[in-house]
Formats: structure tokens, C-alpha cells, sequence
């Protein structure tokens, strides 16, 4: 006989929706690895297997939409106990657009394989990638400990993100206007660094989502959400 | 004395929302409408007034995220009513997200003001964005009179959206390709043809929520729903 997972407690019933966030944070930052290295070494089969990869977190963001709502339906909780549920299935929902930006950035990896860019440009890349996954990282450790004094260093730190996208994006535009050849393989490189930038939006999102768990407030969102590089023109049109 | 508002039926507190996901639909039309205007127009106040349009519709979600947990903890719904809760939040974050999307596009209005482009290619865009806010407009009509029908319609123009990004993508390369001096102010429009295109992808998601406040089950994710211009780079190594 089966054992009978029905008579399970609701503790065990929220561990289970924790478990596969972890599983999902983890997943995610990996595909956003081997993507951003599929780029920059113009690894297609590698840039393939995490474009089939991202059929994971799909899959496991509607287990645990399904997992919450049977809970909601059965357990009818009130207050923390169901703000633990709506907020589980928010960071499930921002895990996956995570996985979407891993998938979106593999698939440039053929689009640029031709016309290779200046090696600094790469590790550029990989540096900004580095640094918005420690953003998640800290984030989704943040959630496994319900520490919400590491949330504010992590939203401090939105900042150091927009600064590094501006200045990828700058040196993007240069190397554009440098040589008509650049042009199609830089435009696919200022996707990925937005799509890498849009991952530090989402453990933002994830950071409200825990205030919201521990609190039942929500955050102000007078945050900086957006890329800054709308700011590129005006700075340059002051400097003429 | 006021109102009880506490006595008001559970059908009267999912009118409720519903209205509010009306009005943000509205809302968030009116932006795109309006941003694409700003940049098109290069009318900088008209993209100020967009960027603080903003804040009604973060607002406006999170009263639709609270009533929805209250009704929740107070009426413990189940099945299609716990769905139709479940869904209404999940359309809300979608509407929100099409608003920044008009955010965004309203920012880069300022840094392409120097930079006048062909006329074509603000037609272009204006195109694009009216054929995706038709999308969307279907998909909130849809969800208005709970009909599934008029969703798979939706879902078979997401071609259609994808083919013409590719073609505004295409366009603006050649631009930039054509004379360096164009390279910024067609960077901020690709990146308006990006978040024209995520309209779309909301549209899509709202269709899905729909699906699934009506059937309980989810629809498949083999759709498309990220950009195809990824194919562009590897469409022309084929042809040289």
C-alpha cells in the first residue's frame, strides 16, 4: 500500500512547496550559467540543452500552483499560513521567467556565433551574470531562513546592477558604431545583458514576496525597476 | 451609517474584481497607446504624465492582491470559486507588468529625441502596438464573458505578432547598419519593439489564466512566446 499522503501535516504540506522553490532557484541559476557559457563559447549544443531544460521549471511552477491551490481548497488556512501559499506560488512564478531568460539567452547563442566580439565583452557578460545570480542566490536564502534583514542588502544592491548593465549597454553601442559588422551580434548581446539585468528584477520581486510572507505588508515600490540606458541618450546629447 | 460592506455577497466581491481587472485592462491600453505616441511624436510630457501613470496600476494590483487573500481567509472558497480568485490575481500581475511595459516605453521617448528616424518605422510601431492591444483587448473581453472560444483565436495570432517583430527587428538593423548615427535611437526602438511584443506575451498569459479559472486544468506551453529574432543572425549566415 501506498502511504497515504493526505494524512500528511500542513507543515509537511509547506515543506514540500519549499522544496521545490529551492530545487527550482537552484535549477534556474544553472540554466542561466550554461547559457550566458553557451554565449560566450559558442557552445550551440549546450545553448540547446538549456532551451529543452526550461521545460523543468515549467512544469514544476504548475505542480506547486497546483499543490498550493489543493492546499488552500483543503486546509483552508488563514493569515501567515496562507500568505506562505500566495507567496510560494509568486517566487514560483518569478523562478520561472528566470528560466525563460536562460532559454531566451541560449537562443542568441547561434544568432552571434559568426562574428565573434572583443573577449572583454564576454566576461563582461559573465560578470553581470555572476553578480545578479548572487543577487538571487542571497534572495532565495533569504526565504529558506525567512531572514528579512538580508532583503535589504539585496534591494540596496539594485544599484550595482543598473550601473553594470548601463555601462555594458555603453560599451555595446560603441563597438556597434565602430564597425557595421558588430551590429547584428551586439544587438543579440544587449538582449542577453537585458535579459541577465531582468533577473535582478525578479529577485527583487521575490525579495517583496517574503516581506509580504513575514509581514502581510507590501514594499514600497519606489524602487528602481528599470534599466537606466533610456538615460543614455540624454547624458550624451548634454555632452555635445 | 455607512454601508455593511461585510454582508456583501461572495458573487458581489468577485464583481469586484472583476471591475478592477476591467479598469486596469483600460488603464493599461491607454499607456501603451500613449507611450508609443510619446516616442513617436517625441512628446516628452506626454511620456512624463505615461511614467506616473505607472503607480495606479501597481496600486491597483495590490488592492486586487488584497481583497483576493481576504476573500480567501474569509469565504474559503473551492473549486472554480477559489480559481476564480486564484486567476483574477494572476491577471492583475500581467496587467501590471503590461503598464510597466508602457513605462519603459515612454523612458526612451527622451533618448531618441535627437535621432529622427523614418517615418515607416514609426508607422511600424504603431502598427505593432495595435495589433498587440487588440490581442490583449480580446483576451479581457474573453475574460469578461468567460469564454473559451474566443481564446484560442487569441493564441493563433501570437504568428502573427511574432512575424512582425521579426520584420521591425529586421528593419531597424538595416537602419543602424546604414549610418552609425542612428545605432542609439534604434537601440531604444528595438527595445519598444521588445516591449510591444511582451505585450502579446501577456495577452497569452491572460488567456491561460482564463483556461484554468474555466477548466482547472492548464493549457500546454508549447506555444511560442519568446521573439524569433534569434533566427535572424543564423537566417543570414545561410544566406551569405
Amino acid at each position: 500500500m501506498p502511504i497515504n499522503h493526505t494524512v500528511r501535516s500542513f507543515d509537511e504540506e509547506l515543506g514540500y512547496l519549499e522544496a521545490k522553490i529551492a530545487k527550482m532557484g537552484t535549477f534556474a541559476s544553472e540554466m542561466i550559467e550554461e547559457a550566458v557559457n553557451a554565449v560566450v563559447n559558442n557552445d550551440l549544443d549546450l545553448a540547446k540543452k538549456v532551451i529543452s531544460d526550461d521545460m523543468f521549471l515549467d512544469e514544476t511552477e504548475r505542480e506547486i500552483d497546483e499543490k498550493s491551490v489543493a492546499i488552500i481548497a483543503k486546509r483552508q488556512p488563514m493569515a501567515v499560513d496562507l500568505r506562505e501559499i500566495i507567496g510560494a506560488m509568486r517566487i514560483a512564478a518569478d523562478l520561472e521567467r528566470v528560466g525563460d531568460m536562460g532559454k531566451n539567452i541560449a537562443k542568441r547563442a547561434a544568432a552571434i556565433v559568426e562574428s565573434r566580439q572583443p573577449a572583454s565583452l564576454y566576461h563582461g557578460l559573465q560578470s553581470f551574470a555572476t553578480l545578479t545570480l548572487n543577487q538571487l542566490k542571497e534572495v532565495l536564502d533569504a526565504y529558506a531562513s525567512r531572514s528579512l534583514e538580508r532583503i535589504d542588502a539585496v534591494r540596496n544592491r539594485d544599484e550595482e546592477i543598473d550601473a553594470m548593465y548601463t555601462s555594458l549597454f555603453r560599451e555595446l553601442l560603441t563597438y556597434m558604431m565602430e564597425d557595421p559588422r558588430n551590429i547584428t551580434a551586439c544587438t543579440h548581446l544587449l538582449f542577453c545583458a537585458k535579459n541577465i539585468e531582468r533577473i535582478g528584477d525578479h529577485a527583487t520581486n521575490i525579495a517583496e514576496a517574503l516581506h509580504y510572507i513575514m509581514t502581510g505588508t507590501y514594499l514600497s515600490t519606489d524602487r528602481p525597476r528599470d534599466d537606466t540606458t533610456y538615460k543614455v541618450g540624454a547624458d550624451e546629447k548634454t555632452e555635445k
